[in-house]
């Protein structure tokens, strides 16, 4: 339903182990910029909300399924969409493709928005724009 | 069922983010340190699994849910336990805690056995001893 | 004298630490975007390197002298140049840049081309030609 | 002249690259790991120092000399000692030696003792005592 939104990365040596493939935890670096780049997209600078509107997005669940491995100098194609929105928690949908258009790797983050003490808060007005509720019906009753 | 196996570790400057707290894909690396102590305390040493045996633990799903954040200089204890074996799947499950015994996050990675191409292949006899199948009762029909 | 290569690069939060600014180790990272962004624009693709003619750059040393700290989300601007080339030696020199043109680090790495097993070897002929030895009076005698 | 701390570690499997070794860059943040352990050996909590007196040692330099590759599962000694205290500035240098005692690497640090906001102050007395000033006849006349 919602739009996907790009980035590209190359692969890093650093990222990859002497397995010869990218380490599994690197993936959600990846997710990281796939998301952030989504809200510059969007118009939203991630900097800007925890500096100025001390919104923090919190990670409460993490999850990625490896389907092929991505390799040293690859250039990855990362597809970033808002899964879910809700009063206080937001999930983002991910998708690793590589230049032949193979996906290496899908997954998902839920987040909740914080202030800088790590308190819940609700996402303020001028982002609620970007981010419309899911329709309950669309997203079940919680 | 299973035992968890525990290991501990000191939070690495490294491993903190602007948030002050540790990086959420950071968490995938003390689960892999969890895992690989886990085997060391059962007898079997991964490094001999890949040198001598060609058998490489490769991950297909990875997934944590975070509770509390895990802080710069924190002990952290982690505790690892085989939750499934099948013939060519395993899984592992992890907790970590923090040195006040609250639990900061849990997860589970599940992993196919492949050799060093990444082609899929049956756990040797040697480590069957120490990874029994899960019984069918228990595991479901797949 | 030689002419510096640049490649750009986003902050990520991943690589930011609780003092709020790029980890130091990471600068070393970036290094090495550099090394093989400058190798790609003069030609040579540092995969096939390792993948075809069994070259690995290996470092033998590295250092950076840190001015400005980098700050999660800054446009970093890599400027990389080929300090000096020997027989079985090879140095690179980089500055980091923010985007208002700041210096944020200096650094050099030092490397021996080996093969897969870790063993020096000479550069062969067809990477030569973009790395020209070094003339003596300007390297010193070693 | 002064003497060394020692602390170990374990090669975790992220750390490693697929040239099958360490990645040069992770050297750096084991010398964190040094650097904290002989502090904490002397008596004082880096978190602490941060947390209760703002004091952050802050890195203006750093450098490391590769002797021998560190492997994956290799348990890694680290030797750190204070190689020069002057009155804004701390060099730290490492030893990192594998099991069988052989050097895998040396390297330095230098840092400035800064409050949180990044501008350089004293190092307070509190911590005078475990970091004395090096003899100018040692240390030169800057």
């Amino acid at each position: 339903m919602n739009d996907f939104y790009e980035a590209t990365l190359r692969v890093r040596y650093a990222e990859t182990d002497q397995m010869g493939v990218v380490y599994y935890g690197n993936y959600f670096t990846w997710f990281e910029v796939g998301r952030v780049e989504l809200l510059r997209q969007m118009g939203v600078t991630y900097k800007e909300m925890e500096d100025v509107d001390d919104c923090h997005i919190v990670v409460i669940e993490a999850k990625c399924q490896y389907k092929r491995a991505a390799k040293y100098d690859d250039l990855i194609r990362i597809r970033t969409r808002v899964a879910e929105t809700r009063t206080r928690t937001m999930r983002f949908a991910y998708e690793l493709l590589n230049e032949g258009g193979e996906i290496l790797a899908t997954g998902e983050t839920t987040h909740v928005i914080c202030d800088a003490q790590g308190r819940p808060k609700t996402l303020p007005e001028k982002y609620r724009t970007y981010f419309p509720l899911t329709p309950a019906a669309q997203a079940g009753n919680a």
